[in-house]
């Protein structure tokens, strides 16, 4: 039951007198939020670069990470065109202040119903307790806290980010999200830099081979780098991914990570760039193999709830999708991780021993794969 | 771009040692969070109050107000049975603590694809940010603010809440929800009471004779009580609604109030009673009207990518679902809310001058129907 429902609103909207036309004007809250960026200008050609010129130059991280992901996008969405048969639509545009986007999306393609990737590159400033939030760091949040001060931090940001969701209920969904942070010197706190990413695996139901693939793939990439990735950011991927309300993960896991920079920038570079190159082979196969399966209309079904809790998670608690939609990002390009259905049927339970309570096991209690 | 997506379960998770059987063993947020209320225990039997008969006797509002919700979840139950021609579901609990709830819900029936009504009756303690939150009342806020401390603070709450998402995409959804809270005194500050309360409509298109017949309903309804309250009470509606980051409501309002102890309590009860029995005169004769016209593939379309909006609202902005959600109450009944199926489609923007667009302008500027 949904007892309290209080104005949320009334402090960010203002109500003028009725105009002439009988309407009353509501000026609504987005129109009236400060915007940490700026607004969208829309271009057929993207530029060489989204960051700034003058001031990134080819041997900072900003130009070198923004380079990588944009290589990426071009790579994963060529592979994906090649499996659905159909080409991903893109959407780019660049800031004013600099900066902007490409959202490139397949809707109701062959084999996906939703296959999105996006790139972002972003400067602008944000309320220390929106650096504290980002940062996820106990020790520098402390510092901020302590610094006090409400005078905004310029930051730069920029990522990859990717949902994909297949149209066949027993070829999974796939998301990953690579990106790079930077802030600058702010109240005595010198300026800060950390990556972040993953990439994670939501199936409807559990098929070993396929989990074994998958995860087996991102411990060999970690492997090579650090042979303490994979168990230290493969259970972050399980705590991160917790739909807490309902205390079950949204899917199968994979890799997580954030604050990553206890080591040279350059390493820390190699290491996304190997995670990111390697979407195609840790999930791809599982789509072919999968895409044309015969299923049941209640395999569809639990498909679509599944959906469900995947949209419960992206907007309760995905840090990414609840930040974006509070500092006045695209809307169309954050909420392209939804699916393009979901389902939500009143207290669905699954039947002991059956392959649905297989996988919600699976999901209160996270397994090792490999 | 969902840039940034950092490690919010971290604090609330622990991770243990592998167990024997090779599973990592993670006690999920949700087992470990404080819920502010017990646990349930199913029954077949409803006592006939949830209220405490030692506490909460006859001539108490929270008696009184019990009685009067239960008795409308009755009445109107029957009304939506009679148009659906199936029968609703219950699921009824009760706590040791004292308290409980019964939630009925009509899942793919004949006219509506999802209807739920739910009575609770809570008792609990909530601390301080909570009670601040749930008031909305600036001036208790900032006492509550002074007060300090950290205890909990001892509340009493109950109310009824109900979504109506028909099949046909011509007939619109309705909700409503009317509550009473109690708080005990607290840090030097005296108990509180105080109601809240609203419903409203969200059909798909704008059916000027529907908006004519639902808001001048709940005109009639305020009226009776007070002619101050209709104009506020929608205009708060149309601010409460609103989801923030598309800069539109949720649907086309109806009343919405909230804090309301500016008056002897027996007249606010009368007032909510008034409101909670007006429901199905306001809305039932739109489904009649609407759930056999003919529809296209387009229109269904339209109203699977509405039902997204109206979960978008939902999970993110209102306040009596993430309250439900951060406090550890019955899922199903809380996301009884969701509809049963929903739809986001990237970037669908309105033909000019197409009856899709008119709703969307009235949605991003209210407008008065009566």
């Amino acid at each position: 039951m949904a007892l309290a429902s209080a104005p949320a609103a009334r402090a960010g909207v203002r109500a003028g007198s009725n105009s002439s036309s009988g309407r009353a004007v509501v000026v609504s809250r987005a129109a009236t939020m400060q915007r940490s960026i700026g607004v969208e200008n829309y271009v057929t050609e993207v530029p060489l670069t989204l960051t700034r010129p003058d001031l990134d130059t080819p041997d900072t991280m900003r130009f070198r990470f923004e380079k990588m992901i944009r290589e990426a996008q071009n790579s994963i969405c060529a592979a994906i065109e090649e499996i659905d048969g159909t080409k991903f639509r893109q959407d780019a545009w660049t800031r004013k202040e600099g900066g902007g986007g490409i959202t490139r999306v397949i809707q109701d393609g062959n084999v996906w119903e939703k296959a999105g990737v996006n790139v972002s590159v972003v400067y602008g400033s944000m309320p220390p307790e929106a650096y504290r939030a980002a940062s996820g760091n106990p020790e520098l949040m402390q510092r901020i806290k302590d610094a006090g001060g409400s005078s905004r931090v310029p930051f730069f940001a920029a990522g990859i980010s990717s949902v994909m969701h297949p149209k066949n209920p027993h070829a999974p969904t796939m998301h990953f999200n690579y990106r790079y942070f930077e802030t600058e010197e702010w109240n005595g706190i010198p300026g800060q830099w950390w990556f972040g990413g993953g990439t994670d695996i939501t199936p409807n139901w559990i098929v070993e081979e396929d989990m074994k693939h998958f995860h087996g793939s991102y411990k060999k990439v970690c492997d090579r780098h650090d042979p303490a990735f994979y168990p230290k950011f493969k259970k972050w991927c399980d705590e991160y991914f917790m739909i807490s309300h309902r205390g079950e993960t949204r899917g199968l896991g994979g890799i997580f990570f954030d604050d990553l920079n206890d080591r040279d920038p350059s390493t820390i570079l190699a290491f996304s760039t190997d995670c990111v190159n390697s979407v195609v082979d840790a999930y791809c196969p599982l789509v072919t193999r999968h895409k044309d399966d015969a299923y049941t209309e209640e395999e569809k079904h639990w498909q679509q709830v599944r959906r469900g809790r995947y949209v419960e998670f992206n907007l309760v608690y995905d840090r990414g999708t609840t930040f974006g939609l509070k500092t006045g990002g695209r809307i169309e390009s954050i909420l392209m991780s939804m699916p393009l259905t979901s389902r939500w049927e009143y207290d669905l339970q699954p039947a002991p021993g059956s392959k649905e309570a297989d996988f919600i096991d699976a999901c209160k209690v996270p397994r090792n794969w490999v």
